[in-house]
């Protein structure tokens, strides 16, 4: 039977509910994070608790995370899971049927755990969506707010072309990352990611494979025709970790297979090993 | 006590709940509508219905709407409301912690009744935003989803600043709509509003007035240089019917208090007045 926490309390998954007035259900109106766990522990956590805060101040949240730590061990703990991934997500809570939150609102929390998909490092096929990325004039993308229809319509759209992914330009035609995750190119000896001022989401993989990566790494605004000239392409999250592209549809660009996909996850099975070694410590303990 | 419809099962408001792992929760990934009920009769409620199938149809999400009807002559007569709104959501159910849904997830369906706002007829500011309206070609900005973000930022924006809405440009810098409402200018004896082509979600009120407006309307695309030259303007909603705007903030424009908008609330008025007399049967029978 697995747990989940719902305001600090454990509760059977099955039995977890929240009130149909809640904003989150209402609009979406909350943040959440998406963390790769490993024996146990979960790596690069404060990383996501730093995103976390800013998404939610952000959005106008008044949130006190600090027992957000303890939660998210005592459900490790209790569900018994040593790799998976852990979701926390907060939201505005119950309040106001339109669109201004009455300030009484209190918000309200939710932590899962939920399986790690089989990593088999095969390589994947992108779609170009025809749906454009969410503009961060228009609400601050940088963080993972619960607005999930931009995300879930591309996602969708590319299943149904038997595509892995689907790859997503902003308003300017300028590549901006899939639907789920980040995007990294090669080129001449040097690793390319879209800028996060594309309207990118910091995604925890791509801001450690800029600590760790093997090539100098330039973070660009550039368009397709830029992707299709690369040499190799590279997507990532924390739950796929780093897999290689080797097509994008409909442009019927093919990509070589390269050595670089595995030399990336080696890296960053190294980085969560050290991780785990530094502060496994409070995750490990009784 | 108030109930609520969940699932077409009566439930009372404070116990109604949902799964955490509702994608309507987790994602914002539904529908809604939100319809003016007087005398016990909801306002035009198959255009409701047909936006609302339209929309859910956009966004990939089977649901047959054929008991929707009788479940909301059940909770108006339950709650023993005659003059209310009405708030029907319908999200893609339980399913998948991803982006991707899973085809056997079941849309969860809410409806709601909550109080009409007092209609006071007084002119109201608007606050002209920093968030740009999300383009139509992120996804399909025409219906009422659950992606509620936008609006509600723009909307905590305007209360701050003493505004009662924000006004918000689209991302070639047109005029569009308010956080909550669509807006209407007068100038020179026509009527103008922006074109459902600039990225503009088509109200039921809006789409009341392009009916019943004594003026020619025009649908334009065009910036807010030509709205300040306005002679009069007016937003609109199911909530508020049509409120008269005074001025726009920080821009200091203010307009001129002017007849029509107490004429167009009369028409409104008689609009509603003859719906309920044509349709009214089936809501008022037991």
């Amino acid at each position: 039977m697995a747990f989940v926490i719902l305001n600090h309390e454990l509760v059977e998954a099955e039995k977890a509910t929240i009130s149909v007035q809640d904003r989150g259900f209402r609009f979406g109106d909350g943040v959440f994070e998406t963390i790769r766990v490993q024996a146990g522990v979960p790596y690069q956590f404060d990383w996501h608790m730093k995103r976390l805060e800013a998404g939610l101040k952000a959005i106008y949240i008044a949130f006190d995370a600090t027992l957000l730590k303890i939660d998210c061990k005592t459900l490790l703990k209790r569900n018994d899971v040593k790799d998976c991934l852990l979701r926390i997500q907060v939201t505005r809570g119950i309040g106001s049927r339109g669109y201004l939150p009455q300030l009484s609102s209190s918000p309200t929390v939710v932590i899962e755990t939920a399986p790690l998909p089989p990593f088999t490092g095969a390589p994947v096929s992108l779609l170009l969506s025809r749906y454009e990325k969410i503009s961060p004039k228009a609400y601050p993308t940088q963080f993972k707010l619960c607005q999930g229809l931009n995300s879930t319509l591309a996602r969708m759209e590319a299943s149904e072309q038997n595509c892995f992914e689907a790859l997503l330009l902003n308003s300017e035609r300028q590549i901006c990352e899939t639907s789920s995750g980040n995007i990294f190119w090669l080129k001449d000896g040097t690793l390319y990611t879209p800028a996060l001022d594309c309207g990118v989401l910091e995604g925890s993989i791509r801001s450690a494979v800029l600590r760790f990566s093997p090539y100098p790494v330039r973070e660009v605004r550039t368009d397709l025709d830029n992707l299709m000239q690369a040499e190799a392409v590279y997507i990532c999250n924390a739950a796929w970790k780093i897999l290689a592209v080797e097509k994008l549809q409909p442009a019927k660009v093919q990509w070589q297979s390269n050595p670089l996909a595995s030399t990336l996850n080696k890296l960053l099975d190294q980085d969560i090993a050290s991780y785990i070694q530094t502060y496994g410590g409070f995750w490990k303990s009784a």
